[in-house]
């Protein structure tokens, strides 16, 4: 009987299923290799994902807005968030600080929905240490050049600024291992297919659902 | 400039792309849910896939094929074939034994290609033993009556055997943790999608990408 009662949990129909949490998907990599665009493009297609947005003292981009880009806050409240706890993670760049609320993530995995988290490397890593069960995702550029390119064409910061953040790009390698799932930035339908795949694998590994019982 | 080969190689372009070995699917579940019609249209999908022909002893039922379904055997030849090592795995079932052919499965992964075998529980178990890095999805029915009409209707066997196969899934079901991924199969267009999201994200794995250096 705890046979059948394992079938019925796992084809979704049991009385256990509502039960089952969402998982949280860490979309990680450098500065500039086209994270963004790859999540944009894959909430279009997956639109029940609930992405996270994140907190910063940095200034706004022309186009980006305050809720949906970011939260843009001031040093001081970013202190505060992070003196209360309200962070699931934060870390300092050359041009500010970012952070991950943390109510927002949690509430959303309870309810069973999956979260996107689009994050830097060093952010990644707490989130890693905290949130049992996550799926790490680092994209890559196709090569440190056009990474490059790619920071150049942003037309958003300064050289010495790109030079910094392909500096810290080659160093968030070195992170590579402690992700469960790369991919290539070459060719964005492929990549967001990528992601679908690992998102929908995920759903089917025997450890996720043998964990509701 | 180490991460910078990484990259390289990452990317499928480097020197080391080529060695990258192939990766091993094993299909299994309990007799009569559905793993060959998924593996069926799998192949379709994908015809890139290696189909590993298991070797049996039991007779062929109405359109098996000698070389495409099994390489059927006498049960001299299946044991002759176990005494020089020449299987993967086997084991013994109600109609007979059942093999794979070490060989072809070892060449094509060597090769880089990847190898798709659909076999039962027990021989799963043995080859997650031997081939190191294998991925194991356990394909489920909906529900054990589902199980049990499917045999029926399949009319090969007397309704003792079919007795024996429900009673040795629900003694299969017991494996699952030692499996990777699982899937009910009550629609196959939804499963086979799920196969191929399994295959494709576990190109994407961290470990398997850096496993070549």
């Amino acid at each position: 009987m705890e046979a059948a009662n394992l079938i019925e949990g796992i084809s979704g129909t049991g009385p256990l299923a509502a039960r089952r949490r969402g998982i949280l998907f860490v979309m990680s990599g450098p500065s500039g290799v086209g994270k963004g665009t790859i999540v944009k493009a894959l909430l279009k297609l997956q639109p029940e994902l609930k992405l996270s947005v994140s907190v910063t003292t940095r200034q706004p981009r022309p186009g980006e807005e305050e809720g949906v880009s970011y939260f843009f806050r001031t040093p001081e409240e970013f202190q505060r968030m992070v003196s209360a706890g309200e962070l699931l993670e934060y870390a300092q760049f050359a041009n500010g600080f970012y952070g991950t609320p943390r109510r927002f993530v949690e509430e959303e995995l309870l309810r069973g929905h999956n979260v996107v988290l689009e994050i830097e490397t060093k952010g990644a890593i707490q989130v890693k240490e905290r949130v049992a069960n996550g799926v790490f995702i680092f994209v890559l550029p196709p090569t440190m050049e056009e990474l490059h390119e790619r920071l150049v064409k942003r037309q958003s910061e300064a050289a010495e600024a790109i030079r910094q953040r392909l500096a810290i790009a080659m160093d968030e390698l070195n992170y590579l291992p402690f992700y469960d799932y790369q991919l290539v930035n070459d060719d964005l339908e492929v990549a967001v297919k990528k992601v679908q795949a690992v998102i929908l694998a995920e759903h089917c590994r025997v450890v996720r659902n043998l964990s509701t019982y």
